[in-house]
Formats: structure tokens, sequence, C-alpha cells
């Protein structure tokens, strides 16, 4: 039984370094299709990110720090400075494609970093850059595996759990570990996630392939299910996790956190590599808010009716008191008690 | 200001007595396109009401009515038990096109007992139920009208409305009472109710004709807006309300209620005429399942990763506690007091 591509984060995203190439899997038509939009400039990666070819906080992250190689391979002979001038810029750039999940910044900040020392050490900036990107990608899937296994020991034979949006690789650990490695029976339900639907198609092609029994719903019948007893754990991903427990996620996710808490089923945040040190609480975390059109639109045509106005708010805050459990590569945690995830050391690399 | 079409229902649906035909505004297209679907005979409406082109309790209940009149017509000369046994059998079909709401039984028991009535008196049984159901549509259009006079009491300047579904001729009655009458300023926010977007087309374009500013989310949104304080009122009709003060109504009604209990939110039911006498609890309410893949298609294109099922519940169930009051065309009814409705005169028609 294979993992779904969507695992390792190097099968979707990568760096040629040869030809400067940013090569993405398009997830705006994954699972129907599997094709790789390639980005050759700081621009095209920037419009990749903003155009959703690539979503998630941390697959995005690693094409935005892929972006700042190509940048350097632009300045390949320039003086310092200019190379210092144009990563900056480049960052800034990505930067502000998506402020809300904290992984982008993490990466452009360690790139930034890395480039800075490469140019004080004289060596090539592009594949400096390149190899922590890479470096990153790699912790990243460690990091992944380690979430998602510590979910999978959350979960009991018989569960049904609704998911919202795609928790991304740890999700895909959580059913492979639990379902395959496990044997525990599971059913997976997924909210289609309107307007870009990665319920329906990233996460609900995740739980086809390992072989859970996946159901997709609309955004609004989540309520009818719970009230009938039929989710028993509530699993999401989270763009951000404040050092006060609250969880920045994929809009709606808030919503269903609230039924989750009416109806007693637990609520499991799959938060990766923990919080953001720097956002104390949630009401600190900047909403995105995204071009109407995406909402007012189906595939390109206008489906609301004409003179009616769209309003996209990309992501939503769930407060602590709502959520069991975040469960990171180093733990299960209370989620009022998150902060301390970085009292804790960091799991070893393998050798 | 003209009223959005939905509003009278013999606009958007008729009997044409001398051709024998219903003709129904095809409600799918609606507002892009104004196209009128004719139906010559009792599985063409049955087919018309299963498929959407008709939607809202009274709209479908009136061409289901009409669809007696149909069922006469094809009888026409013919014996009168055999008149009698086709108009049964033709009831019996429309009535299991659509199980929630209840005004389908109500209007077709109401035609079976004119059909009735017409054949012992030895008077045309085609017109004799055509008149009855015109009559029900001119009293509904009244109920409607009273209804959302009612409701439009309710709303404050500056009141920002959450609604879900399309609530049909009283949500028009009481946005155009209070906004274009009463001067009122208001804000429409609409779920766009996933699959059949009932919200971003039919109420959405009832909000804009009628000159209210009107928004569309889509059916994940209206946690973050609720959590931001955005919404002052959260309004939607029912399909079928039980004596107890339960509602049945389009799926998500539920959980969005839920959030307004939540965040201190009033929720008003458009109850139209009132609970049915017949339903002591909404958990008799029997609750329809439509066709997955109704889920997993958008225009006819599956949008669903390959492998998953999907599921369609079409309506749930909000309990009395969590429903400030019931608005209907006798007045306001705490939802646990409904059943007093009944108890109440109904309004004189007009001379």
């Amino acid at each position: 039984m294979p993992l779904p591509i969507t695992t390792r984060r190097g099968d979707t995203l990568r760096y040629d370094v040869e030809r400067g190439v940013v090569e993405i899997l398009d997830r705006r038509r994954y699972p129907r299709e599997h094709v790789f939009v390639a980005c050759t400039d700081v621009a095209a990666v920037a419009q990749a990110i903003e155009a959703m070819i690539v979503q998630g906080g941390p697959p995005l992250a690693y094409v935005g720090g892929y972006g700042l190689a190509l940048a350097a391979r632009a300045q390949r002979g320039r003086r310092r400075e200019e190379v210092r001038a144009a990563l900056h810029a480049a960052s800034e750039r990505i930067l502000a494609t998506r402020p809300t999940a904290d992984d982008l910044q993490a990466v452009l900040a360690g790139a930034l970093a890395t480039g800075d020392t490469a140019l004080a050490d004289g060596t090539d900036v592009e594949q400096a850059i390149a190899r922590y990107v890479r470096g990153e990608v790699e912790r990243g899937d460690r990091v992944s595996e380690a979430c998602g296994r510590a979910a999978a020991a959350l979960l009991q034979s018989g569960d049904t759990i609704l998911t919202h949006c795609f928790a991304g690789a740890a999700l895909n650990w959580m059913l492979y570990t639990a379902a395959v490695e496990q044997h525990k029976s599971l059913r997976l339900f997924c909210n289609e996630t309107r307007p870009y639907l990665q319920g329906a198609r990233l996460a609900a092609a995740a739980g086809v392939e390992i072989g859970v029994a996946t159901t997709v719903i609309t955004d609004n019948m989540a309520g009818y299910c719970f009230n009938r007893g039929m989710f028993t754990k509530y699993v999401t991903a989270a763009d951000r996790i404040a050092m006060d427990g609250s969880a920045a996620n994929k809009v709606g996710t808030y919503q269903y956190a609230v039924l989750a808490a009416r109806h007693a089923v637990p609520y499991y945040v799959l938060g990766y590599d923990g919080p953001d040190p720097s956002t104390p609480t949630g009401e600190v975390i900047p909403i995105e808010v995204r071009d109407p059109d995406e909402v007012l639109c189906f595939n390109g045509t206008r489906v609301a009716a004409e003179g009616a106005c769209g309003f996209y708010p990309a992501f939503d805050v769930t407060p602590p008191e709502l959520i069991t459990a975040i469960v990171t590569d180093r733990g299960v945690w209370e989620a009022r008690a998150i902060a301390a995830y970085h009292d804790m050391p960091a799991p070893a690399a393998p050798a």
C-alpha cells in the first residue's frame, strides 16, 4: 500500500538546480490530473502561491523558499549588495502572497540567512538556498510522519472522522498508520471545502488511496451529521498555532469545532511542529481575505446572482477551549499548554 | 420598486386550463435565465419536483396540486371510480417526490377532497382542482405577506442578516417592508447553499432586486462572520414546523442556529402558516436523502476524488431552544408555544 503523492513533499514540489526551475504539482487539478507547473522566476512563484497551485502552510513555504533560489540564480555574478537586495526584495514579494500560515515566514527567514552566509563565505548562493530548503522539506516530512503517527494513537477502531480542507501529510500518516499498520476500521468524512474543494479533492483522494471508506459532504451538512451522532472525531490541520493554543486554519474549521464541542466529539488539531513563538494569541493572526470572485464563481462561471458582492475570508481562528488536543511531532498537548512545546528538545534527525 | 418574481407564486407557476399545461419557472436556472418548463402529465410534474425545477415547500406543493388537475384531465369522460383511482395514484406518485415539507401533503389532500366533491356533484374535476390550487396560491401569497411584514417589525436599521437557502416569498416581503417601506438600512448575507446554490442565486437575487446590500459567502464562512460580530440576525424559512417548535429546513440551517446561539444572535424562523398539527415533534419529520451524485458533481462534472462516496441529507431539524421566535401570518411566537398558533382564528381573506 503506497502512501498518497501528497505525503512526501519532495514528490509534489522540487527545485531543478541544473535548469533553475521550481516544479509544482498543480493542486487545483489534482487528483483529476497530475500536472506539474514550472516556475522560472520569483513572479511566477508568487503567482503560483496566490493562485493556489500549491496550498497548505508547509508546501507553499517550500515553494516560496525555492523562489529565493531562483532569485539568487538571476543575480549570479552580481555584486554582493545587489544579490542581497534582490533576495530581500524577492522575500518581500513572496511573503506578501499569503499572510496567515507561519511556515512561509520561517522558511523565507531561513533562506535569507542561508543566502547571507553563502555571500559572506563566497559560496554559491542558489545552491546553498536550494540545499537549505530541501533540508526543510526533509525535516517537514519527518515532522509530518511523527505528528500523524501520534494522532493515529488517538484513533479507535470504529471511528468516523470528520475533516475539513486537507490536513496534509500528517493526515495521510495518521490514516495510514491507524488503518493500514494498526488495522483499525475507520471512516472518513470530508467537507468539500468551497471554494477550492480541497476536502472533496485532496483529503478525499488521500482517504481513498489509503483504503479508508471516504464520504464527501458539502460544507453545510456537518451539523446534521453531528446531530445524528455520526462523527466520533474531528481532525484538521492548522495554518498557524498561537502560543495561547488558538489555531488558525481554513475558513470553516471554527464552525465545525463549535459543533464538535456541542456534541461532545473530540477535536484534534494536527499541529505538526507546534506553535509560532512570535504569535502570542489567536487574535493577532492576520486572516487573508481573498478575491470575492472566487466565491461568486465556480470554474470561472459566475454562479451568484448579478449585483451580489462576495466575501472570502480564507481562514478562521478556533480558540483553545474548543480544541481537545494539539498533536505534534513532540507528542499530544492540551491546547492551553502548547507553549511548552518549545521547551522540549527537537527529535533527533535520522543519521 | 417592484417585488422580485419569486414573491407572487402565480408569477412562477400556473395552470393553463385551456391547454392542460403546468408551467413552472426553472429555479435551477433562475436568476441567470427566466425559462419556464411545461409539464403535461403527472410523471413530468413529479420529475420537475424531484429535479428541483421548483423548490420550496409551498411552491412545489402548488405544482403538485396542479399535477392532480392534469391527472383529472387525462381521465375526462371516464367512470367516477376510474377517475378517483387515477387521482389517488397520481397523489401517491407526487407525494413520493419529497417527504420533508408538509405543504405538499396538505395541498394534495385538499385537491383530492376537491376532486371527490366534484365527482359527487358531477362538475368538472380538472377545473375544480385547478380552482382549489389557485385559491391555495392566493392564500399562500397572503400568508407570505403577513409573515414577512411581521418579521420586518423585528428588524432594526443597521441589521446585518444571515440567511440560508431561500426563505421564499416571506423573505422578500420582510426585506421589502423593512428596507423600502420602513427605510431601515439592512445588509443581507446569503450562504451559497451547496449543492443547488439557492442562497447564491434565489436569495441573493431577491436581496439585490429589493435594493438591500447583498453578500454571498460559501457555506463554511458563517462561523468566521459570527465570531467577528458581523451578523445581528439569522433568518430562515422552515419546510416543516413540528408542534413542539422544532423546525426542519434546508440542511445547514441547524449548524448556523448553533452558531447564532453561541454568539447571542437572534434566530427567527419565517414560519408562514405555522406548525403541522400532525407532526408532534422534530424527531418524526422524515429527512429526504437525495442522490449522492448531487454532492460529488458540480454542473454535471464530478469534482470529488474518484472512489469517494457522497452523502446528501437535504434537510436538518433545529430544536426549539435554538430558535428565538417563529414568525407567522398570525404573529410572532416563542418556538415552544407554537402549537397555540392553531388556537388563533385565521386572518380573514380580503373581500
